[in-house]
């Protein structure tokens, strides 16, 4: 096991591999402006145009298309100086070992300009967009920057882990659970004694606590994350790492609607808007577990535990139907039996079956008759 | 310490006391029924016309104006009717020693009445009310009924405490904390070793994290609680046995805003829609910390730290001016700054002066002078 010791010297090697980057690419610039070039940065470009579906690695990924980002043009000075302004603070934040979140660094980088009315950053939104551009810039996660969204997500099971220095029994954690924290790389969480033949991720808290009041875990030997709908990153990365490190197949059980398989979706292949993340986040092996279209019939739900699918659910389905990532016949099944039936399901419909049935009948059946889709 | 099995007798000693409440409304109608009256129930109105503000606790109570509900009466029958499949249902999760989420009630309850296509509940917002019917009917919280809603929030600091039999030492849970749950009654959870002085909740996620990694807990001897915003039922009756039981005074820090201020209130003397469970849930000592409309000035706060407040915040203001609770001159004078000033602020707002100004000067200063509104 890591002593404190090494996962520090671990945290300062990867700090110093991030800083490194930075450090070039400030670097770069200064030698152009030395050599009275424009200083220029080349910027990925993070949108449906620079996204492709690699059918291969079964990942969605960002291409190779980029934009210049110059010091001397009107439209560029702004972003060009914020994109250093946020690279400045990540390198203080890891100068002095310190995480932040993506609001706290927009106060961080915030300011008047000389004695112009002019800010650095009128808002947040400002912000952001610089963070992502400085990520796939210089090929980091934002988590490496020292840097986190929202955290979301709680864990049990039958793994023991080290969580910045704790080791957390995910078999003694209670009702409550060890809340995943949105960083979750090998410097601050590392995996020890591994029971789990699986992991199970649950869309919602609720079925969570179920599943962990009737200590499914313990029966069926596995660890049970819940992400609060579709899961944040630190909740992708962490089951991706488990998928690697640990060889678990991963399944993934959501509402039967367009969204519950949406966020399967991101889970197995990324999405659109964080393509160049799928590479680190994506688990293309992830087990669609259910709530299938098909799962109505197959355990005889009763007709009123349903809803009525509504415009947009339809609109979405539709939509999805028309990606890549669903044109495989299974999922071109799925949407339209979801369509024909004009309904959808919650989770928590296998309750009109009995409290205990999800745990009891619904999840033992799924994986005994391995009746689910990859 | 108590063992799993004197946990087990105390669960089910409090869920027979509950049984007895609820069979004890069964009996009433029946008797009624026998006798050929009407069956009916008074159930106690939960709206503003039966709120009252207790000066002297310092909490916002549930009235004792009570309505009828009756069986033989065309605009109640349904309503009578869905009142004791609720009861019904959580009788069976008390026998069954389960607990599951409101939204699965509705599906537990839910079902086509006879052979019209009438159902008993429509949609969860049917069914909900009725939980709170039966809740102050009975007088008892859901979580005795074995419901909970969402859960959110985590916690990390001086104290261990057992959750569900197992044992949570939360000075080592990591980044991530302990996840508190939802139901944290005393047959659930119990406090054990506290070398906590004070507790401080904090309405951010982010700024929670910020005090965690810098270990502000450990330095300062305490608790600290994130609640994600406006908190969780599992929360608040959490800090309140702290209080309570711990005898741990309460911190609260929150945005300097309408809605950051009214966080603090509800955690304080409860809110109007919720009045009934005051009684058990506010925490009527608990100190405002921050931030307060003065800090601005008295920590040097940058001028472009702040953010505009918007009509919707300056509404809210002068509708929170005239709440009763609101009637002391100190909150009068802290709200009327924030609308003079015209400006809001956020806690991270605090980081413009550095990424650990908040645990190294702003709360030790706040703390050793005192500076807070009870």
């Amino acid at each position: 096991m890591a002593t404190k010791r090494e996962l520090a010297a671990l945290r300062k090697a990867k700090a110093t591999k991030t800083l490194d980057k930075l450090t070039s690419l400030a670097e770069k610039v200064i030698t152009q402006a030395e050599k009275l070039d424009n200083p220029t940065v080349e910027i990925p470009i993070r949108a449906l145009s620079n996204v492709a579906f690699n059918k291969k690695k079964h990942i969605i990924e960002m291409g190779s298309k980029t934009q210049s980002r110059t010091l001397f043009n009107v439209n560029m000075a702004k972003r060009f100086a914020q994109t250093f302004l946020v690279a400045k603070a990540c390198k203080e934040l890891l100068d002095a070992g310190k995480t932040t979140s993506i609001r706290d660094l927009y106060y961080m980088t915030k300011h008047s300009i000389g004695k112009t009315s002019e800010n650095t950053f009128e808002n947040q939104g400002e912000s952001d967009p610089i963070i992502e551009d400085l990520e796939v810039t210089i090929n980091t996660l934002r988590e490496e920057l020292h840097l986190f969204a929202s955290n979301k997500g709680s864990m049990v099971g039958e793994l023991t882990l080290v969580d910045a220095g704790d080791t957390i029994d995910a078999r003694r954690q209670g009702s409550g659970g060890w809340a995943v924290p949105s960083i979750v790389e090998d410097d601050v969480i590392q995996f020890k004694k591994c029971d789990a033949k699986f992991v199970l991720l649950v869309e919602k808290d609720a079925v969570w606590r179920r599943l962990n009041e009737d200590k499914f875990w313990r029966k069926y030997k596995c660890i049970i994350i819940q992400s609060g709908g579709q899961p944040a990153r630190g909740v992708r990365r962490l089951v991706r790492r488990m998928a690697d490190e640990l060889k678990l197949p991963l399944y993934v059980l959501v509402d039967n609607d367009p969204w519950g398989l949406y966020i399967y979706s991101v889970i197995k292949q990324g999405s659109i808007n964080l393509a160049y993340e799928s590479a680190r986040m994506a688990v293309p092996k992830a087990r669609f577990l259910g709530l299938s279209s098909y799962d109505r019939e197959r355990y005889d739900l009763p007709d009123d535990s349903t809803i009525m699918l509504n415009n947009k659910d339809v609109a979405r389905a539709k939509q999805m139907m028309k990606y890549p990532w669903f044109a495989e016949r299974k999922w071109q099944r799925e949407l339209k039996k979801m369509l024909d039936s004009k309904v959808k399901l919650e989770i928590e419909a296998l309750s009109s079956k009995g409290i205990t049935f999800i745990s009891d009948e619904y999840l033992p059946r799924k994986l005994k008759e391995k009746d689910w889709l990859v």
